[in-house]
């Protein structure tokens, strides 16, 4: 499954704000994680924020069959008609992997129907995602753990419905532990929540995080399937 | 589980517009809906769209342990401040039935992330409720399968994401299946989606319906839980 | 849902060869898992590995609701026909509540299909149970965590079906985390994996821990359903 | 994913008694199968019951990537000691896909923990499967439903633990339903039960139901995962 059209959204303002978050990633978090996946035969572009329409007018949107998306202080500021010709997007087929913050995002509030609240807590601590999933593709060439150091802890409870499958589970070192991948379907598309990833850490930088992303953008593709038929129809067998 | 606080919400506008559902249900769906839950012990009240906050005002939905909700051809109508807070006392534990059309409705939508699509007809065929789930709370005292007939057809693909239960599938005389009765939990609170209850059929009036519907109240009755504590937070370990 | 007839099974050999788990259960864990559920208004019966059949003989099995199991050293010894009978009744909708190390019981693995298998350590650690599904009945009446100090570790991966549902994750001072609650269908009946209760530790003794038994008994309890009719079957509408 | 290696086990023996059966899969249904796996590039061998030790003896179940199993009438002949290496087989990642009959068959059975008991009827019906999971891998290139005509009827209530994801529920003529496209996970494997394929009807020549198992081959692919470490290990933090 190479060739897919991704686009990697950032809201790209702690970069531009923060120095330390500068530092790790100088030309935003998006900038980070895209080279990974073109590397991997994909086609990729970038869309952020403050771009006109956030980067996804035109038909953008129609051409990604993978979105990832990372945002954290300005989710309010993404327009509802995006929100909107995402969530379509979405039920249409088109893959989605929110990350990290974006648990709080328009579009993933959205497509759970909960509030997606959650602990954090920002602490220079350790932590260690275990694999739940063994055989799962998007476990696919992980050993049985990813240690992260330092990262920010999200703990339980993450009210969000109760994951399709679940790969993976966080360890914190302050005492919590998270449902930290997450794979949901709405409509024909598919939606992996992956938590790490806290701006002032260079998780994204990290391989066996870059791995886990390369193979749920895999996983994500669109299916070519049929779109069913809604509304009113007629019978197929006699009726009286 | 008896003694619950019932709130049983109607649009009530086809029973007043339409002579032949006005014959089927005099004072209203509610009024079919209520005295079934009212003599299993519980306190039942109704509320429609007409009265004022849709009769779901002051304290009404803080008083409601399990809320149920038929809806048709207005459910653009419903306050979106009124969904808002139906969708937070779900998420705090209240339990919600949405029947039939209802589908369509907004807390539904709101609630799955998804279209609720699907295909229907009304045409006078035989509707067959089969148990996909004996040894579920909700088909208790049930046979293998319940007949209606006649009934609407409502066919899949039905867009909603896939039920935490499947409790019944039905099979329609026009050559259509469909996922009848659906569980979701959201937050704490518990949510099951029934689907028979077409306005121009005296579904609500048969016995074997009113003992899903009272099984199912009884299902999704809040859960006396802690709400988890969410935000910002310390740690119980100490790090570094 | 008082009332129920719960039997308790255990293994009883630890406590009678080893005097350190003898000073914590001097009658045996099924001695002190009984009284609380007695307490509770049910009718609470024990049985032990070495009575005849297991103390599983005659209509016991018949006459049983919820069973729980505690099993450790000795499961080999358990005799095939029994665990046949155990399958056959939770088929037939009696609940099974399999604790800690009945992981491994010949009963769990039957019914999962799969090794059960999973790390362990018994290092004195700290264990703190995370609820991950407020609301759920299982956690009726809990905080959002519960601690143990000190417990066994049993770690991920742990080699179960995904859990229909999951309500507790624990985590463990040296590292690990554990799907620790854990709820599966089979058949009609219902299923309560529960980690915590290493035969050196009071664990059993604990309110907290004797809270989430008694909630988890009044889930598993047999639903009166219908039992389906299989096999060659006549048809309900004409074919032709 | 081409190039898999697949095992399509067949009993063979309805194709050798019955004339009828002979006459629409005169080299087993084995043969049928295995063509069209081949020509999307897979390498294909069969393996049938008379075979000594079924044709999965040596090397040939670690050499398998997914495993096709058509049984009936013999079931109880397939030796333990094969069943044992194909559960073992499949906990470390193996694909199964029981097709049909083999609903009963040993290594199902095995899998699923339930008695995977349902009703059935040879009467030359129609069957309709409707795909219920739109976007689903194993629907790929689908329309909305297949039609089979004549094919037998199997009917709710199908006693299995509930599929983590189901991808069909059939419609039948004689007034059932039946969900017939399950998958399910166990260990590091995959699972996918699909429904048609009764002997005396010509259904595994059918493009579409070739479609369906073409791509459950390639969704029950093995995962290259790390099998995770089990039993005793060290702590990964400092303790006390």
């Amino acid at each position: 499954m190479t060739g897919l059209r991704i686009t990697v959204w950032n809201e790209f303002r702690h970069e531009r704000s923060n120095p330390a978050v500068g530092a790790i990633y100088p030309d935003g978090i998006h900038a980070a994680l895209a080279p990974p996946l073109s590397e991997a035969g994909h086609a990729v572009r970038t869309a952020t924020l403050d771009e006109p329409e956030h980067g996804l007018g035109g038909a953008v949107l129609d051409e990604t069959d993978v979105l990832l998306w990372w945002g954290h202080q300005a989710h309010a500021e993404v327009q509802d008609a995006v929100v909107d010709r995402i969530q379509a997007r979405v039920l249409a087929g088109m893959g989605l992997i929110p990350l990290h913050s974006a648990h709080f995002s328009k579009i993933f509030k959205r497509l759970m129907g909960t509030s997606c609240n959650l602990k954090w807590r920002v602490a220079d601590e350790r932590e260690r995602l275990w694999v739940t999933a063994p055989g799962h593709p998007i476990a696919a060439g992980l050993p049985e753990r990813i240690e992260l150091e330092p990262e920010e802890m999200y703990g339980e409870h993450f009210d969000i419905p109760a994951p399709e499958e679940l790969v993976f589970v966080s360890w914190f070192q302050g005492g919590e532990v998270f449902r930290s991948g997450c794979c949901f379907r709405r409509g024909a598309g598919r939606i992996f929540y992956f938590r790490p990833g806290h701006e002032t850490y260079p998780t994204y930088h990290q391989p066996m995080i870059q791995r886990v992303i390369a193979n749920a953008v895999r996983w994500a593709a669109p299916v070519p399937t049929a779109q069913p038929k809604h509304g009113r129809c007629d019978a197929l067998e006699r009726i009286g």
